[in-house]
């Protein structure tokens, strides 16, 4: 309590974008990643997980309700990403959240039954937590999890108990989320993930002439400082980069 | 996994868009287009699988839930095309799923009975996809199968499941849906479709002078680099054609 | 199939509309003219069926469901139109769809005891169009119909029906609906009425100076070529008259 | 039907209006005048009825709905017009609509005691209509008739029963409506009123500077050509006065 | 009748207002005062009654419905008024209608039990407003009465008894209500308020550099002169002060 | 009741923030704080809680229903506060209001066991303010308390009873709320929360080039003269810094 306090940090994996949070997420938090579609968050995600296996040797779980994981690995292949490795290495899962979903088999190591009632959904993911060891942790999306939830005290407590419970857990997670029209400040499907949430990362877009331009802007990100600049990115053939000296406009 | 991976395309029959997809739709893709009416959506889709029979011989099958066979036919006579004789040939397939829902007989060959159970209207669709053995698929439109759901959780799993499957039927697939205001944001029916496909590209029109020019913007496309653009394109009277250097204002 | 396909047109009977759409109407399509209050929706679809009598001697029906078929005449002879004369000639038939809905009694010849059940709607219409070997129809309006339905499922399902069994009938066509907002993109009662037709005529207005202008934009129109600028027009003393050389602004 | 066609006039009573509609309202119309609070709706529809009486001699009725008959003679005095007197005279009948729906008793002598069925509330305002002989009916307001309807369906309905049976009478009329936003393309509380009347007259404001301007505008008229000019107008001690002439900026 | 018309006059007790309604508010009149948060309701209310008592020698009586009746003295208190004063004098009644809703007991003279139907509150208020001969009233504010009404329905009938009943009792009213946002058009919680009422004043904000400005306009106001300006004021250390020759912006 | 009237000041303990506000807030108010996401609002309170206890030596009561009071702890350690040592003086307490309700044990002295039921909710929290005798509370946040309510109608009841009752408990309140769209005047939840409350103090970003800058409007404050520009702020190492000379643009 005495001297300084220093924050322990998480590197995000992401070129460019631990200088504009002071050095990484701070350990132990949860960040909501939010976009319209085709920002790039589940590319986010993936990169968050797979570099920090192959970068930092941290272990993470990835659980994906919008696709199944062979559908993540064969696309982020084109990234050059080669998460089968890790995965056998024992450095990185992937919980499939959508076989059981919609009737198909899985041959998947971890495959998630029953995604609906959120207190089965983090006791799987609590378990697979603890099988590797993870230090990681990204659940793409959050819709995926509280759309049958049909009025926002239900929402909210959900978002309360998962947020609570994954801070419990140890690890340092993203959400991912969908934002219907950022520009008219609408940033999350529910408007209330980005209250309970800790961190807040907004991916959109901005048109410059007749071409979409993607930024990034730290909206929220407790126990640390922030910048709360705009900043360019794009999705190269290595993944994301966010140019922290890029010019906007 | 080692050496550069490659992704496998499948070209789209539309003049100028190939070049803005690195070369195609990468193979076994789900891609939603998007538009309010009059875009041109039935028409991308009609000559996504009427180019992939008559240019590059794939076979495909189109689902017409908003018109009948008869009217697609006679419409896209109007570009110098011909169904019939690719019908006729094996090469394309056209479900006919209006005339049981209105209760006219139909004398089409592959007539869907009951669009609104979607395990039996994926099923029917499997069956003509293994008949023709189809490569190329559209469903014109989601919001034919979907309007009869009255919540967003009932749509979302309709959605993951249609997506999914298709994904496990091997095919490239087309979904059209309707835009009710790209300009406020509103780029689907739901404000769900966006998110659970795969590709997404919106076709829409912007006012010059006082003349609206169509143009086209591909918001996302996995498994490959993308144009962010727009670009404008006209219906000419040979079909759909993308200006890849041509001006917008 | 040979040779160059060749659409039949129908002449519209408004000046300057014809040489907009490739010379006239596809024949036996479906078209939806939309427009908020007091831009002549009503006018232009008396005027597709009194021309076609006058001009062209094809039969038309009229079906009148906002106002009383004498209203209907006794307005439409400030154009110096006589409808009745046709009437009498077997030309024209006008279906009186209000009386029975107010619990008025009604003279007219033909009229609509119940408008609420589409079947029996449309199979009156089939036989007073058979009756008088009708080529043209007009229904006045839309939501005059859809309005007691409660869903969107049940709004499609009558559109569709509705929709499909008019090209069955191999009458060309005009349907009217009300256009809420059209600045924000509200064309249509429902927002989905545009999507399931087959062509889309836009009657607004502009403001110049302090005074509105009338204007008219064919959205959409298929099986043919058509503009897509904003035209003036006028409702004259003669009826609607269309400017494809007037200036906007 | 041979020669010209003459549609017969009602002078509005309104200094400047009559010129804007060729001469006056066409007789036995029906005309809804919109606006938001404090346009002048009331003071309109009591110009037309007492002006119709004094300076035409033409029996009128006024069917108050939101405030007392007490309140409405109180307030028109401020114009120097003598309702009593005109009543008396058997000219005017003001049908009080409010007393028995707020539970007080009234001598008027025209008491409206059930205003919610509005087979009940035609049948007497015909009556009254017949006793004095009215030429002209102002109903002040349409929400106030319409406000325990809950749905579109029957809304609908009783708008078309209502515009239909009042053209039946043989009245000219005026019925009032409440517009939440014009600005806005929300010019009646409902949205459907404007669509069911055949006149359509918009009281509203424009600011200039940082003062409100009346201003009137005529959105539809049928059998009439109308002036869609907006034209500023004034409450003067002597009632309404329109400036056909007078500039707006 | 004959001779000119005159309308008596209450003063307002606001400075700079009465000069902008022809020397005072018509006597029995309701008034709604309608602002979003922050903007001075209350205040002009309870200046309105203070002022009434003080300065002309009026007994008045205001009813609270959001804070307790000492909340309202001690914070009128830095208005140097000392509303406990006139109380004893018998000139100002304070009705107390929170306590016994939030479930305090309460030491005021005037304790409204129940505020929820809309019989028994006028029935107190009636009876309050004899035993000292009010003049003038107040109700702070409308959606604390109309809160429980689920429907426009109820709503509308509520405020038309009120409206009807308090002009019945011959008192002089201001019923405040909250304006969810004016720029829009939105000037009343219920949209309704504004309609039944007979005078309407707004006091809003306008953001000059980055400050906010307080401005008063008269949007309406029967059986009176008024100006359509937007006039600045203040609240200042001696209640609400209006500057009829002040510029704005 | 003679002399000048002086209301009681209390320090908010945020630099630069009690010279907008005459001095400090007013002894025992409610002061609702809102924003939107990441915009400081449990910082605000916090700090109010903390400084009050460190600089002031006044005891207050910290009631966190968003996330846990370790949580709080933390995060606060970065501005260098320590929350444990005036814990343990007795000077401040935290109330844990998340474990119990997402069914976690807690080790916190005081945990809310029910938080929904407002009566039991105000119970506890006025046990703990009489054990520490607190002068200071925060409520961090209303939409937690009021997320189960479904109707205005209930929402408004509650927050009139606590607002009411932490008047009656004698401290001087912080509640926070969410801001959906200040910008679109949406600044509060349920947007009755602003007018039942007697302060009102906006936490917003606005965005100067790419860069989002926060600033601080007093909208509304009982009591007291306050200032209505917008002030720049900050949250530094120290915690809030208001610069009441900084310029905005």
């Amino acid at each position: 309590m005495d001297g300084e306090y220093k924050v322990e940090r998480v590197k995000s994996g992401i070129p460019g974008l631990d200088e504009l949070v002071d050095g990484g997420f701070p350990k132990n938090t949860t960040i909501l990643v939010t976009g319209s579609t085709g920002t790039g968050k589940t590319t986010f995600g993936a990169q968050f997980i797979y570099k920090g296996a192959a970068e930092y040797g941290e272990p993470g779980v990835f659980v994906t309700l919008e696709e199944r994981a062979q559908d993540l690995r064969r696309e982020t292949k084109t990234f050059g990403w080669d998460f089968k490795k890790y995965e056998e290495e024992g450095l990185i899962a992937i919980i499939d959240g959508v076989s059981s979903t919609v009737g198909l088999p899985s041959e998947e190591k971890f495959v998630l039954e029953d995604r609906l009632n959120v207190e089965n959904f983090l006791r799987y993911i609590y378990r697979v937590v603890k099988t590797i060891n993870a230090k990681r942790l990204v659940i793409d999306s959050v819709p995926s999890i509280a759309f049958r939830l049909k009025e926002e005290a239900q929402i909210r407590e959900v978002l309360l108990k998962l947020n609570t419970i994954l801070l419990e857990m140890g690890v340092t997670s993203i959400l991912t989320t969908e934002a219907p029209d950022p520009k008219a400040g609408k940033i999350s499907r529910y408007g209330i993930e980005e209250y309970i949430s800790r961190g807040l990362i907004l991916l959109d877009f901005r048109e410059r002439d007749v071409e979409l331009k993607r930024y990034l802007l730290i909206r929220k990100m407790r126990e640390t400082k922030h910048s709360m600049r705009k900043y360019p990115f794009e999705i190269t053939n290595k993944g994301i980069v966010v140019y922290p000296s890029g010019e906007m406009y």
